[in-house]
């Protein structure tokens, strides 16, 4: 029996950042706005923009669903083109704007340039992402009338209410906002995302954002930017079911940071986007915990997150969480279909502290104890790290990864059985 | 836009069987018995044992999971080692003996002893098949108390038993017999299969058992089966949680069929288990309905079938279907991630008579219509092809395949999230 059991190391740099209040618009010289644009059925706020600084540089990461919305294939391409040089992004909640045919292209295409010739801005600057009903048309003619009113209302202060702009299905805006020093610079980075049921993501979660107030060239902040994704984003699952619409796009803007700051800017944003992407876990759609599974021992990292990821996903494991049901046999099973091969004799298993099966053999416990120890989980405050862990050693080799999802409820199923009807 | 929908060819051969009353042991020497040998809580029927007659011939396919249960592990080496020459399955529910470390094992090589001493057989020709809670042990002293009277009870009637102490979450019973004019032999096939919860089976489905009364050669049967096995028990799902414990186990017994009559017999055994499949799909636990996803187009059979399965077991397709929800949406999303690249303009799509998107275009349609049409299909008889049907044509090439899948319910929830505590 081998086991290889190595916590993933504290980047060391995690503890130069600190929280700080506020979103997106923390970073110097960004600023943000919403309306209510009329596109939401309930009347509320379901228009956004964002609009970074002159010289800001943008990265962005998007679905693999071969199903992608219009208007991420156009994002993909004015990246590229401008080569990271985005000044603006429009959000609207309500219309997924996918599959939506010609004409969906072209709505994406009136409500950017309308956007552009609003800020004085060139269209290709200017980029846009949708959430909501897939298949439905953007009610068009009420977006662009909100046009002016939004760019009017761009402020300093506007994070907050672009943040819930965004919002779907969502019980609660997710914000964070952190600042460092990086030697004699104070440098914060800002995030806001949205995300609670068609949450898989394939690249890039539903849709999170973050800003940061240091230059980056935009290669380096392109790679940084998958990386942190990969380790994020990619890492959560709610209902196994990748969306059209997933969409990750970062800034930085600011005179250059140097280059031997690169790896604590690094870890500050991938502070803020996990923290991000466990929000979007923890509101999974009718979920009442936050489950964290830590696979260890694996040949490396992406194989990690994969089971991980599986696990987490398993409608199984899911409901047994819902019911503090120390059913571990649902784990096992999900590890056996994860298409990575182990031998039975190196699996080690804990649910929190409690450890339920020691290489490869069943261990007698005492299912009330980790039974109660879910059950307390339940409503817990997942910032304080307050989640049901899961712990998994495969006996691989020496890397590690986490993968975050959350409980399957009933209440999942009555949000979803009528969603458009 | 191109537009290729061919139906899948009905096999000349169907309308030469009839459905018979009946089940396993309908087949001429096959013989079975059940016992409750204390091995479930709710102290129903719980160990089943099937006899073939001298000299059957039996093939079989099993998860894939690298989680896979030991008794499947022993069933694979038997089979191998005696090149198909098999007598006796002991099946039971209750405990899935998988994950239960070096004792798991020992309990299935003592309780096939137990079978093969008290029927005068070598231990060599006695399978073991498993369904139940993981991790848990066999109580196997109960167990081997069983096995005189298990085998007392032998009986050409015994298969209606049988069908019912394989069962664990499941509703009712699955059996089906078919028979037919072969030249100028009576050919009957018997089958039954359990399965309600942990249906995603990779390879085949928790379990299924086809008896047949013709001798058919060891690798001719054992090819046909895995054909058989791909279009039926490997095309449905139900939560998308492969089993560590999957098993299609069938036997063929008799005078050799003449060889140009194994298309026929093919043909029967493939309605025998695409009739036990679309059975545990139906009987999926908490649903209320079989959807059937008809995939055309497609480039290869394989490729259509896995489009199929990726929607049927897409959580936000299952809920959109209980809520009778016509939400087209969560379909094309659940096909952009299915793997396969197509193009949007190829795509067309319909729910039952109702076509909602032609190449690529969404047309208008009535919700309402849709919604009654799903809505009817609630509680309908799937033995009369009464399901919510989906049609996807995906313009890929001249191929169409079958999957099948059952509607997400809060009752899914309620049954999942305390099956052991």
């Amino acid at each position: 029996m081998k086991i290889i059991s190595l916590k993933v190391l504290s980047h060391s740099d995690t503890s130069l950042w600190s929280p700080i209040s506020g979103g997106i618009t923390s970073p110097v010289g960004f600023k943000a706005s919403a309306i209510r644009a009329g596109l939401k059925p309930s009347g509320n706020l379901d228009l956004a923009l964002l609009l970074a600084p002159e010289g800001a540089v943008c990265a962005a990461t998007f679905t693999k669903s071969f199903a992608r919305a219009a208007c991420l294939d156009l994002c993909h391409e004015r990246l590229t083109r401008n080569k990271g040089r985005m000044r603006a992004v429009l959000i609207n909640s309500g219309q997924a704007n996918a599959f939506t045919g010609d004409r969906g292209l072209l709505d994406t295409l009136r409500a950017t340039k309308a956007i552009a010739d609003s800020l004085g801005l060139s269209e290709e600057e200017v980029l846009m992402s949708s959430t909501g009903v897939i298949g439905e048309q953007i009610p068009i003619q009420s977006l662009l009338d909100g046009v002016n009113l939004l760019v009017q209302k761009l402020s300093r202060t506007g994070g907050d209410a672009a943040a819930k702009a965004i919002l779907t299905t969502d019980l609660v805006d997710k914000q964070i906002a952190f600042e460092a020093l990086l030697g004699d610079r104070l440098v914060r980075i800002g995030g806001m995302a949205k995300g609670s049921g068609m949450i898989h993501p394939d690249m890039a979660t539903m849709l999170g954002y973050i800003s940061c107030d240091v230059g980056v060239a935009p290669d380096v902040w392109a790679a940084m930017i998958k990386r942190v994704s990969d380790c994020s984003f990619n890492a959560i699952t709610v209902d196994g079911d990748t969306s059209t619409n997933d969409a990750f796009i970062a800034f930085a803007s600011g005179e250059l940071l140097e280059p031997k700051y690169l790896d604590s800017l690094e870890c500050g944003v991938k502070m803020a986007a996990q923290y991000l992407a466990k929000a979007i876990a923890r509101d999974g759609e009718g979920a009442s915990c936050l489950i964290e599974v830590n696979v260890e021992g694996a040949k490396n990292f992406s194989e990690a997150v994969q089971i991980g990821r599986i696990i987490a996903s398993s409608s199984l494991v899911k409901t047994a969480i819902h019911g503090a049901d120390p059913n571990w046999g649902r784990i096992v099973a999900a590890l056996g279909r994860s298409g990575v091969f182990f031998n039975l004799e190196d699996i080690c298993l804990w649910i929190g502290p409690y450890q339920l099966i020691d290489g490869g053999q069943p261990l007698d416990f005492k299912k009330t104890d980790v039974s109660t120890y879910i059950r307390n989980k339940m409503h817990a405050n997942y910032l304080k790290d307050d989640c049901v862990n899961i712990r998994l050693v495969v006996g691989r080799g020496q890397c590690s990864g986490l993968a975050w999802g959350c409980d399957l409820s009933d209440q999942y199923v009555r949000i979803n059985a009528d969603y458009t009807t």
